[in-house]
């Protein structure tokens, strides 16, 4: 997997690091199971501070997606029972909200971010059948 | 408008705010050209520094949802040109990428993921008939 870290976004680069292994994951780019690089070779890799690494591994531990195993490292999760995912999608949905309502302000329609989720699916899913 | 801050949030109080004026505004309980409270005034009401208030203004000013006009305060932009959306389509499109790709990894179906979002825009349309 490649990382991207761009220094001039206005996301957090830790946060700029958890989307792109959640993105990873979804594309089946990395798999369930597979470890993450310890936080020191991470951080030498991107050219980070290890404090960034941290508080990334420690952002997708939270939302359930990595298990982080003392003194072993940082493992992603297999799939996560249902009454996880009740939790997970309540607050999906009330991240995704302020952006759906910002999409109705400028004057999207029903339709026009509906199709933007599909696409935003297909690229991602896409991907994934032909990575396997 | 009813303005709920908490600050036990992990959500930055200022984009607490600036999430609840483009709610507002996408149910229709604000309406274009509204000018929003003073700095000042609204940092008092809320009970938060005029700082955070401030750095949401600026906030949304960069959405293109407010106008700020020096010496005379905030206003609820009109709906915007077909150009300005493009741009924050594809700036919508990349802050929802990093979410759908969370959803597809805790293992929701296509199907799931559209049904949340339809029942966000059902809730924030809903919400703008009645108030209307």
């Amino acid at each position: 997997m490649i990382i991207h870290i761009d220094p001039n976004s206005e996301v957090p680069i830790y946060t700029q690091l958890t989307n792109q292994i959640i993105e990873g994951i979804a594309r089946g780019n990395i798999k369930p199971g597979t470890p993450l690089p310890s936080v020191r070779a991470f951080a030498a890799d991107l050219g980070v501070n290890m404090h960034t690494v941290n508080k990334s591994y420690h952002q997708l531990e939270k939302k359930g997606i990595i298990r982080i195993i003392p003194k072993s490292g940082a493992v992603i999760q297999e799939q996560q029972d249902s009454k996880q995912n009740e939790e997970t999608i309540e607050r999906l949905s009330a991240d995704l909200k302020p952006l759906i309502a910002e999409a109705l302000v400028i004057g999207l329609s029903t339709k026009q971010i509906e199709e933007m989720v599909e696409t935003i699916i297909v690229d991602l899913k896409g991907a994934e059948q032909k990575g396997t």
